[in-house]
């Protein structure tokens, strides 16, 4: 029974804001097991849970519940590895205990800053597209406590992708764009050479800041641009990590976090999900474990879940990967902040991917010009009549004695206070000449731009790709230059020298075409040559070609020849001779995603 | 104890055949439990287990090892439904029982079948590129005992989708293609008119074919054309397998049974697989339940899985959608066959998605024009020893006693006759004029073809999309004929009225412009009307516009206006007017995948 409660307990636990339905399941009720209400005051052995070998039939079940049924539900018996298992037990099996009254006022100023952020733009632009976060206000809660966590213990950056839900809110209070910048961008006072110049490019750009905890302790915080189509930035945020940590080079540390914020019916729905959570743990592209958080409305646009998705919940896709779900109810906010300190140290303990799903509702349409009530009548009925979270929650402070009604006008004032101060900054904005955030300025400031999105790219002249005779005879010439300590397999070595000859006499074939940018592309990557010090340029190359890793070659090097095949070697050889040009070449063996893959770490 | 066997005893079971290693795990010890040696003649209360009160601990263990530890792993305990949990262990928690003679028979010829049929085109096609299914021969015995078992029960038909590897050998020796067919392909006469023309076009393409099983019963087999994309069949099968239920119109019976065969690292990898899984219990896509059937080759093209996917198993995505999944080792037939009686039960009875993960090997490379031994040197030794299923199979026949040494002689001929027919049969081929299989002859012969794949399209001259004023006008009256009991929201009725407006004095704007289209579209399809008896056309129409289905917006009728949509009111005032026609329209709400959504019935 206590087994039930670990496995299936979420069923049962009150998560949905929506909705209070007494939730049942044949597994957790208590006939099943043959127990009534005349076993409650009985000891029962209880192989150590609860900490004591004897409970009361009363207690185990009180500490079940506030463990797996409050508003609550954690799935975590999917999981293979007994250690992560206990781990979670160890965390939350024990009796209720609230937050400090400092944490609670840390979470009602966050939801004090997020309703007013949103309520100004409603006054100010009303029926403007933005993606509003009404609904989920605990967002902003979740992602402070997770980057407080992570500033305290000196990680170097956290870097976010989301798609539209929420944006404007995180990048404002969350990674520091000041409100009037964004102000300035509902104006449209946009810079010109900006490519979009639809009024969309507000909530696909990025942005890059600094966060400091309550104990005063600093990280990046870094969101990445992204497109409309929902999930594409999944990949391309892992990518990004993956590049910083490489060129941070502390290893299994993985100093930058990334946390990805998602949609409930695009996190279901959407492909490159699967195919991103399929690359986490792989050599190439892992990036040490990502929070994931599903802004869950329960909504896909006007579409339910019913009509969207075949699993119970829209997180199921996660079991793939053995991740642990924990859904929670976005209008507990303390709750939510719990689970964002038990995802973190989760992430920090196994470098593995955690899911978040906080189930709350979206106050209007999918953007500001949609009207729900056309496409879901019951649902926003129900959500008009609705307080707002912040509301709800200091209500419930007030109810059970945790803050005085003096402190409650004192918070009432604080959210008024924020409210002015947008209000003041926008009209600061409006008569100053402050700097707009433009597609330029929201680069990744330590990672450097593809040419294509450099300042002065606009024309697409074809560019010369031929490459001159000496080059190609360089190239050639690397292939018999065999490394010391590198077997090459006897058909590969006939095939090699054939390749440097054609590179001399001409005649070259298909495959060795093939192979030649790739070698010139690395070769080029690195001139000028690096000054030392500077950290090294990476290339990377994903191939069905590639050879095992050299590791393992070593390991069978018992009698059998070593191995590798046409580009590799050409690669692996590049890689010997240009060392010390600070260029590190990694390569890595191709996966079937088409998507997901696309998304590799900038260079 | 019972229940980690029930849940983990997967992770013990045999199923590689290419390694035997006694397999542990924390979880499956006895002394996890406190339990010794000294303990397995002690009876112990079972709760039901094996059928019987108390049980000796070694007769337990014995049944758990045969139901969950032999070359069969099962993945059923992550499955919240009690019902479907209990099937499992009333199917598979007793002890071992060997098959008939009969079916052991049948699986040899089916073997032989398999092998000839590789051998064959090996020695005449020497290096050419069939993608051969040597070393997962054993698919040939589970497609044959899965629709056997559907042809006994009378289903309509089975739908095959599958990649590249062992399509040659489904086409002949389970969909009814002639050998002689096959060869005129190898031998490049093709259709002059076949856009290909690579010599590709042989594992592309489908057919269509009767299957009889053992006892006389007929079923048809389809094996759906595909692309070289490896996944991306899945949704385009799905969706001919839905036009042909829909056609055939008997609900929730689902007549045609859907099977994929899918490449171990394409499963884990590609989105498009998740999105279709995701897609499987939805009211506008469900097909009564898919059987997936992973060809494990424990390599994809030459990555190993350590390289591709960060998941225990291949088939961990299916766990989204709550699948049971079964493991089993391709070099045990009699297993194999089994889990496919298992796995067609489990479709039929709940009519859901299942996985059947036959874990096997690829004896040559990606193509027969690849070296696997260049990037997979190790896993290539174990393989080049290796004796073929077929061998293996008669082998343990001889030796457990199940046939005497004339039976393995006589079986041994038909193995050698099966060669020598498909010679024979190749040799008339050459020297008769045996009507080809073009890329026409492979449609779909009970669904009408989109028109661009019809014989006569070859020009892209684009045709006048026009319509007439006085279409114009009637599709605008469509808006203020409003059906009875039909209550229209309050603020699209002036929007109605104002596009029949529009309609009549022109000024049309974008919206009602672009819903014109679908409506007219869905006209035509209804000219000329059908003849009655003759099955309706379908119209089907996703979108994220579309009102949530009739039956709920009568349920809250009471008080609450009806509502629905601009283009969801323009079909569906369609559906009215046009009823009589035989032209069956679908409504369904929009979801965000989109490879997979794409794949939709055909017509």
């Amino acid at each position: 029974m206590i087994h039930s409660y670990r496995v299936r307990g979420h069923l049962m636990a009150d998560t949905n804001p929506l909705e209070y339905v007494q939730r049942k399941h044949p597994d957790l009720d208590v006939l099943t097991y043959g127990l009534t209400l005349w076993d409650l005051d009985r000891e029962w052995p209880t192989g150590g849970f609860g900490g004591k070998p004897m409970l009361k039939f009363r207690d185990i079940l009180g500490v079940l519940r506030d463990a797996y049924c409050r508003t609550t539900g954690i799935e975590y018996m999917h999981i293979q590895e007994p250690e992560e298992r206990k781990w979670f037990q160890d965390q939350v099996e024990h009796p209720y205990s609230k937050p400090s009254r400092e944490e609670q006022l840390r979470i009602v100023s966050k939801l004090n800053a997020a309703e007013a952020f949103e309520t100004f733009l409603q006054t100010k632009f009303v029926g403007q597209k933005r993606f509003s976060l009404e609904g989920g206000e605990s967002l902003i809660p979740l992602l402070d406590t997770i980057i407080s966590d992570a500033a305290d213990d000196g990680l170097d950056e956290v870097a976010i992708g989301m798609a539209h839900r929420g944006r404007l809110n995180v990048l404002t209070n969350i990674a520091g764009k000041t409100y009037a910048q964004v102000f300035r961008e509902f104006e449209g006072t946009q810079d010109p050479r900006s490519v979009q110049g639809s009024g969309d490019v507000k909530y696909h750009l990025g942005t890059e800041g600094t966060f400091t905890s309550d104990n005063g302790n600093e990280t990046k915080v870094y969101l990445a641009a992204n497109p409309s189509h929902l999930e594409a930035v999944d990949s391309v945020l892992e990518g990004i990590v993956r590049a910083k940590q490489d060129r941070l080079d502390q290893g299994e540390a993985f100093p930058v976090l990334p946390i990805m914020v998602h949609g409930d019916a695009a996190f279901a729905g959407q492909g490159v999900v699967a195919e991103t959570l399929n690359l986490s743990q792989l050599r190439g592209y892992r990036t040490g474990g990502t929070i994931h958080i599903i802004v869950n409305n329960q909504v896909g646009f006007t579409t339910a879940p019913s009509s969207s998705r075949s699993s119970t919940y829209s997180t199921d896709v996660a079991k793939m990967i053995q991740a642990p779900v924990f859904h929670v109810n976005g209008d507990d906010p303390e709750a939510v902040v719990r689970i964002a300190q038990l995802a973190y140290e989760f992430r920090q303990r196994f470098h593995k991917d955690v899911i978040v799903d906080m189930v709350c509702y979206r106050r209007r349409g999918h953007n500001e010009g949609d009207d729900p009530s056309m496409t879901q009548p019951l649902m926003y009925n129900l959500i008009e009549a609705k307080r707002s979270v912040r509301k709800l929650y200091t209500e419930s402070l007030i109810g059970r004695g945790d803050i005085t009604e003096d402190e409650a006008e004192q918070l009432l004032r604080d959210y008024q206070e924020r409210l002015e101060r947008v209000f003041a900054e926008t009209h600061a904005a409006q008569t100053s000449p402050i700097p707009i955030i433009t597609a330029d300025s929201a680069a990744v400031s330590d990672i450097e731009r593809p040419i294509a999105q450099q300042a002065d790219f606009g024309t697409n002249a074809p560019a010369t790709t031929a490459i001159s005779a000496e080059m190609l005879q360089r190239i050639g010439q690397a292939h018999l230059d065999i490394p010391e300590g590198f077997t090459v397999h006897s058909k590969l070595k006939q095939l090699l020298e054939k390749r440097e000859q054609m590179s001399r006499e001409g005649g070259i074939d298909w495959a060795s075409a093939r192979s030649r940018p790739l070698v010139r592309l690395s070769w080029r990557a690195s001139r000028p040559p690096r000054r030392p010090g500077l950290p090294p340029r990476h290339v990377r190359s994903a191939s069905r070609r590639v050879p095992r890793p050299r590791q393992r070659q070593r390991m069978d090097a018992a009698g059998q020849p070593e191995r590798g095949s046409g580009q590799a070697v050409d690669l692996r050889l590049l890689v010997v001779r240009i060392r010390g040009h600070g260029l590190r070449v990694r390569l890595l063996r191709g996966t079937p995603g088409r998507l997901g893959a696309l998304g590799g770490p900038v260079r």
